[in-house]
């Protein structure tokens, strides 16, 4: 078992976790039961779909809850929490029930994509956490399959590990990467503790630890004939690399029986290069000779590149990826929905200035209409969790906003989106593996129009309420503002 | 001791670097003497300088430096490595020297931060994990500093676990936040184990928890009479918010023989709403409440607000903080400089295309110079290792590009910026507190022109070369284009 995933992360949470934990105590609501919804309002990179990640972080966290006899000492040490709140962290066991949407699955703004359920002390106090290990792995998987995309079926490794936010950054942004279609990783930890395949050849100090690029080349070729992969910029690509690739591939991968597996271009103008290494290579007798193209790259420059005839045959995308730099935050938020009282469900809204940010209230449950024939999605929607749609009848949808536009759905299937996985705070859900994952992703984004998939003014993808889980809203809205 | 902190880290790596070490190894390189540097190329955000951070980190990953039998196990299982490399593995002992900059320095442009000198093997193998410990805190840092000299002496307190890149993406940016300026952190475990004042109060969910607004802030404001912020844009700030507020802190907090602490405002206009509020508390007696904005600030938005004339009193910043999200990479770089043939330092150029991508040659040390009247930094000058700047004498720098640009200066004091850090192996460092080095790193600020300092185009701060390695860098680009 990795150490790393060992940590106990319970207080990584937001300080007024613990401030409203205490203050809950001491109202005598520490068993009020409260609901949460964690949902995301706009796409990265205004692209038409998220891609659900980090649950099986979430799990190990939420598995683990405990506080210390050290943290217990700390937190009494801040002067403010009563003996009696201490003596309940130290008693902590969690006990909510959990749904989440499954690894892998596209996912769009405003639809809950875990919902906890549990006394409100313990439901608000993981909010940090349960951001955290979502948040992050998404937007990863997200900008990935943005990159696997762009590069049209050509494998696509992550190699940024270097430039991530932080040791996690690395490792789970390795494993959401390869969830959102990276055919592996530069990241070693990752296999060992994922299986996710770590793969690299040499960096240019190589090259410049021996005499020449040529003495380079050729120990590397004599240490690993049957994978040798050369980087040739560290001097000049098309006057030295590729030669001397040429050189080293007849005069030490051939005898040994075996064939060049590729050369790879880190800086200068790579659809340029590309093309004139591709040409040297075929004359060579070098066309099952792969090319290789890294530095800085993402989905528009990757797009860029092969509409102008670049001859790479895979990617290395590195700082880009790992950060998902052009939009590197995703904005999930987790928000009370609904109390208990007197064991009803009392729906509860959070208001706004900001009108996108006003929330849906209510218990509610997530679920996707796809057409019986083609497989494609048509539609989500929010219902309210003991609602049920029943897919052999025509179902009506219509926009929240505009509640005019309306569409009668036939011949669908109704799939439910979030499925258990606490149950009064003992797991119930088995992870798939991560390869499971994948393929289960690749296998969802299949369901998707092309006009979702677009990277720019992608069709915008309905996600509508019931018409009791509008009614519901329009009515707490209206309470608020009379 | 922090339990994150003891995680081992050798396997965060990329695969390339035990491909090349296992090659090294091969050729009978195990012992040759190599030298990296460690620069970047550009200060995140078009920023005049960076501020170092993470080198506590580097510290904590090279003393625990190993690779266990379970790593070896699955490194045999890539079927690539010889059994005596993994022996060697198994006998890894880290016995390079490291110098630094210390954390909270301001540093710039192509300049070493720092130099790692030992046998090749292992001076490369820790590339991976030198880069991601010292990019990713220098990036926070850098952001935080910027951030904070916008609010213009008004605290910033950091506030973006929920949407960091992973947990140590939240944990240890916290910690660089603080270093480059933040007054404190909303992430619990940062104050257990950095002893970085951890601060919360209230969120929506507490206010929606209560039947109304008034008895969520009358509850609070009982839970902590001595220090009660009220989040008070749940339902309306100016119609309900604040008069609640208020209310609450007649009715509750000044019976009690307190004063009110604050007002958070978290969406809307918050200049405009700033303003009226501030109004209503001063009238309503409260002139020394404060009035806390937070809700996707950063440094240009928290400019405008002030500008405009904002009644703010302090800042609650989170994910354009925590994921540095304008610029969210470091590109910190760790390039092979020289190697030692027959105890002679012979130094390596990397040439790239890219001409800024072109490698300074040799084993070096920076300084700074500093006018001896003002304190205000001058240039800083790359020289040998074993080069001296005499400040008592009269000294010219020069442009690395453009070598007619001259200046001699006199009246400065020289300093050289990196200490050692590990002498054969040997941590010789001792890292200060992270307030002294928060406290060192405002100091330090203090030494660079407003020039320098201004957000759009600052003045270039001078990095030029020694002649000596000028010289030696002239000489191998022509070996080289020759």
């Amino acid at each position: 078992m990795n150490e790393g995933r060992k940590r106990n992360l319970t207080m990584l949470t937001d300080f007024y976790e613990l401030t409203m934990a205490n203050g809950y105590f001491q109202n005598g609501f520490a068993d009020r039961i409260a609901y949460f919804d964690l949902f995301f309002r706009k796409v990265p990179d205004g692209g038409g779909f998220a891609i659900m990640a980090g649950l099986e972080q979430l799990i190990d966290y939420l598995k683990d809850l405990h506080f210390t006899e050290e943290d217990i000492a700390f937190l009494r040490g801040k002067g403010i929490f009563d003996e009696a709140f201490l003596q309940f962290l130290r008693n902590f066991s969690f006990s909510c029930d959990v749904w989440a949407v499954p690894e892998g699955t596209p996912v769009f703004p405003h639809e809950p994509i875990v919902t906890v359920r549990g006394p409100v002390i313990q439901a608000q106090f993981i909010e940090t956490m349960v951001l955290l290990a979502i948040n992050h792995p998404s937007l990863i998987a997200t900008k990935a399959n943005r990159i696997c995309r762009a590069a049209k079926g050509r494998p696509v490794m992550e190699f940024g590990s270097r430039r991530a936010q932080g040791y996690d950054g690395a490792v789970y942004g390795a494993r959401a990467a390869y969830i959102g279609g990276c055919v592996g990783t530069a990241c070693t930890i990752c296999e060992r503790d994922f299986s996710i395949p770590a793969l690299g050849t040499m960096a240019h100090s190589w090259v410049q630890m021996f005499d020449s690029e040529l003495s380079a080349f050729r120990a590397y070729a004599r240490a690993y004939p049957d994978s040798c992969t050369l980087l040739v910029d560290t001097y000049h690509t098309l006057k030295s690399g590729i030669p001397n690739a040429i050189r080293i591939f007849q005069e030490e991968i051939l005898p040994r029986g075996f064939r060049p597996a590729g050369v790879r271009i880190d800086s200068g103008d790579i659809t340029y290069l590309s093309k004139k290494a591709r040409k040297m290579l075929d004359e060579a007798g070098f066309p099952d000779c792969k090319i290789v193209a890294s530095n800085s790259l993402d989905e528009l420059i990757i797009q860029d590149m092969l509409l102008q005839g670049a001859k790479v045959d895979s990617f290395g995308v590195g700082e880009r990826l790992i950060t998902a730099a052009s939009t590197p935050i995703f904005g999930g938020v987790y928000k009370l929905v609904a109390v208990e009282e007197e064991g009803e469900i009392v729906p509860k809204i959070k208001l706004s200035e900001n009108v996108t940010k006003i929330t849906t209230p209510g218990f509610k449950t997530t679920w996707r209409l796809l057409d019986r024939d083609s497989g494609k999605a048509i539609a989500d929607v929010v219902t309210g969790f003991e609602e049920n749609i029943d897919d052999n009848q025509p179902y009506t949808i219509f926009d929240p906003e505009h509640t005019w536009k309306r569409k009668t759905v036939t011949n669908f299937v109704a799939r439910q989106l979030l499925v258990p996985v606490f149950e009064q705070g003992k797991c119930v859900y088995a992870s798939p593996s991560v390869d499971e994952i994948k393929a289960y992703c690749a296998g969802q984004i299949g369901t998707l129009w092309d006009e979702v998939l677009r990277f720019e003014n992608p069709h915008e993808y309905y996600v509508d309420l019931s018409q009791q889980v509008w009614e519901q809203k329009q009515r707490l809205l209206a309470e608020y503002h009379a």
